[in-house]
């Protein structure tokens, strides 16, 4: 696979980010523009009233706009400058998936937007709705290759 | 302190939140309308830049910003049902403080906001800024004390 | 045609609204949940570079969500309470038309989300996106009837 | 006064701008990061509950928003690339007012937000708070006189 694949660019920015391997966030397909992830809920990934936190939700719905960005930033790694988030639903249950897709890739600028589901494969409802701008910058572990 | 006090209302919907007490989050003051929170940085909250991750930023300035409107809401509990967040500046070092205030409290919905920096005390930035809107929703522990 | 109708509610917010009227929006089609406008553009309506004026493709987007939202609220009126929108590209040409559909039906907030296109019919492009929460209120226009 | 003063440049957004002189928007005053406008409410703006159009509304704090951010710029021009805007109250009367401010401004982005007020001098309410993102981009006015 040559380096600098979307898939193999994708998935660095899954498994090189701490907080996305703390929550358990799993990259389950990448395409040209589109990305797929699915979360098992721990329980302390709850609020009070026992729902998936809005935060977790924000944070899945956020990392996969930023893995479908990240499939045609090419050799520039993506930064998430705004997003915007609407609840449309509670989170209830224990499996969150979630699929993203480019609306406009600009050279600098990149939006996303992403789809939040909950419940079990055959049940899912749609839980949240986000629409984000990444900016395209240079990828510091490419730097670092390149001296 | 009365039961229905802003401080213990407050109080609540921090520490029965089960992931804002596993990311750190702390709650500092409450007035009417308002709320600051702090968080120390763990190694396991940060992005593959070494930055802290977008959604802890997220989460730590939702929940503040609904520690802020729990303060007037009486006895309604409070629900995010949209927020919007820009990202200022990459947020390093190893401290976050975060302050929230309400624009607008209606009896069924309340717009909050919430500034979030990063660093030591006397050197902080400015590093997001976010706008929300909650629902007033019956609350759960209100009802079951009433039973 | 019954007085409740879809399309006869949503007719009515196009056309009692000055604003509306003023800026040449027509309402196209309207189904449930979703509704489709063409904005025919003035000279008066573009910005210093000679684009449409952001403020007008907001506009379009806005009104043609709420009548998207109209057409599944009832005998309540909707009113927007916020949005947010993502310009993709300046929007160039003499011809605005706008697709808009519910993502999400509450008792009192419907959430509403509206694509905007530039550009001749069969060479149309994706200027805007827009999401936005209303909420559902007494139709005035109906309780001027009911008395 | 020098071609290159923030007043000169931020005068030229408004007035070169056939929408914003259309709805009768007027530059008040333009500090370094901040901007003030005025608009005195035609009944042709206004919506079909006889308040003024949040189109209107939106359009007002988006562009004072553009007037902040021009004023930081430089010899770059701005063009707002994403808006989000809370409608805190239904805005009544005959005179709106902004006021916007700069929260950050960087190279090739800023970001700005406004406040819009309704009602007589002494009575103003807050009626709507808008946070948005502009490019800097190259001054097309700014090129001719180059060459």
């Amino acid at each position: 696979m040559p380096a600098d694949s979307g898939l193999e660019n994708v998935s660095r920015i899954f498994y090189d980010a701490n907080f996305v391997r703390d929550l358990g966030i799993r990259l389950k397909s990448v395409g040209a523009g589109t990305c797929e992830t699915t979360l098992q809920v721990q329980e302390r990934l709850r609020q009070q009233h026992g729902f998936v936190h809005g935060g977790v939700v924000a944070t899945l719905a956020d990392h996969t706009a930023g893995g479908a960005a990240r499939s045609v930033s090419g050799a520039g790694d993506v930064l998430t400058v705004e997003f915007k988030i609407n609840y449309l639903r509670p989170a209830s249950g224990d499996r969150l998936r979630c699929t993203a897709n480019v609306l406009r890739a600009g050279r600098t600028a990149i939006v996303a937007e992403a789809l939040v589901f909950a419940g079990p494969p055959e049940q899912e409802e749609l839980v949240a709705k986000l629409t984000e701008t990444l900016f395209v910058v240079e990828d510091p572990k490419n730097r670092t290759r390149r001296e």
